[in-house]
């Protein structure tokens, strides 16, 4: 179900070679949840980004990650209402022209204009979108791309994401999770208090980890290769070079 | 100053051993100038995209082909009002983080909020804007990104194009053109009227190919890897498959 890793010529070998970085480079910054809010509104406000631009660079470096990582075939992604979610449904579309099958999990669809285009892009694209969790997951998804809650989250989880991550948390099916694992505090991590907890196979962080990424011990990618030197140097990222024209590197 | 090409995994080759194409598929369309008009109108009208997205996809595939052909150095792109020229400020941003260092020449600043939008982007990354083409051009660059006028482009040529574009042709450097040699028709290809004619290099079709990229005969690239499979048989573009993930490939 998984592609052997050892068998791919992962980034991280290039990175290391290249660059000289250890597998997780010690200055590497683990953002908090206000910081991560503050440097998204900085791409925004002072260099003029728009959500549309670095959505799709966030959502393809996701799409990327996935298509190096799982084998071909159907997969489920499950996306917000949030900005999160849009990621998730820009990696599903490109999934889509990869060659895989995403189905999408879209339980409280947005009424801004950019998420119901991304609605539209998809549906056109022939993506069908599914209002449950399907008893079938595990004999069915090759993986999950969780995409419900980005670094905006603030607990507690509410319904009917409740209940749908309570349902993904008994599947044995990978997932790969979309800078937060859905649920995990974005700071301290994995839920302590009842909250269905989610395990994720691998996670990409999008710009640079969040504190909660600490908290996590399996395949760990960076996306979303768009953050200009002078904001990198302003809020101390120490990102690591990104191997040639990539788009996401493994940590 | 140029990369060996036959020292680099070209996505060609890959292309050929994967799915059997030639290094032509003969029956890839080449679009009419309304068609690309019309398959544009119908990727923002019809399916919901951006322009802001696409432009980002479009720009990012220029970045990687150009990447993957020239090597690391100075880099003057030339810049157009339009859709061309976003493209052009796009790859710039691109090239700049891959590590390249672009400079841009961008004669008619457009009022468009996106265009002014690129241009804050590209700046508040210490990418320098010059305003004629300097006469040491062929010492300093190693490829010239050439982005005045797309699809849309239709003649007489005016100042201060016409200018710029007879010093550009006198001139040794290579020229990457993204999607029509400027200055060129695009369906009946090389000016044949006294317009300054450039001969680029490489060229980088977006979408599809234009008529005029029959009259081409150096290296020519395929990008912008987000057509629609429905759209892709309505104009029965015949693209051929992109290799793995990748943004573009080589025809």
């Amino acid at each position: 179900m998984i592609k052997k890793l050892v068998d791919q010529p992962l980034v991280t070998h290039i990175n290391v070679r290249e660059f000289g970085y250890k597998k997780m480079p010690s200055k590497l910054k683990f953002l908090g949840q206000q910081e991560a809010i503050n440097i998204d509104q900085e791409l925004f406000n002072d260099y003029g980004f728009s959500v549309d631009q670095l959505m799709e660079l966030a959502g393809l470096s996701c799409a990327q990650a996935v298509h190096q990582t799982y084998e071909k075939g159907p997969i489920l992604v499950l996306a917000g209402p949030g900005n999160n979610g849009g990621d998730g449904l820009v990696c599903a579309r490109h999934l889509s022209l990869f060659g895989f099958q995403p189905t999408i999990l879209y339980p409280k669809p947005s009424k801004s204009q950019l998420m119901q285009n991304l609605v539209k892009q998809t549906t056109l694209m022939d993506i069908p979108y599914i209002d449950h969790v399907p008893e079938e997951v595990d004999s069915v998804y090759k993986v999950i791309v969780d995409a419900f809650f980005g670094f905006s989250f603030r607990p507690p989880l509410r319904e009917p994401f409740n209940q749908i991550l309570d349902k993904i948390s008994k599947c044995r099916t990978p997932i790969f999770s979309i800078d937060i694992p859905s649920g995990w505090n974005v700071e301290t991590g994995p839920p302590e208090d009842g909250t269905p907890k989610i395990l994720p196979h691998s996670l990409i962080s999008l710009t640079a980890p969040k504190k909660c990424a600490e908290h996590f011990s399996g395949i760990h990618f960076l996306g979303g290769r768009f953050v200009p030197r002078a904001l990198e140097d302003k809020y101390e990222l120490n990102l690591p070079e990104y191997p040639g024209s990539q788009g996401f590197l493994r940590l």
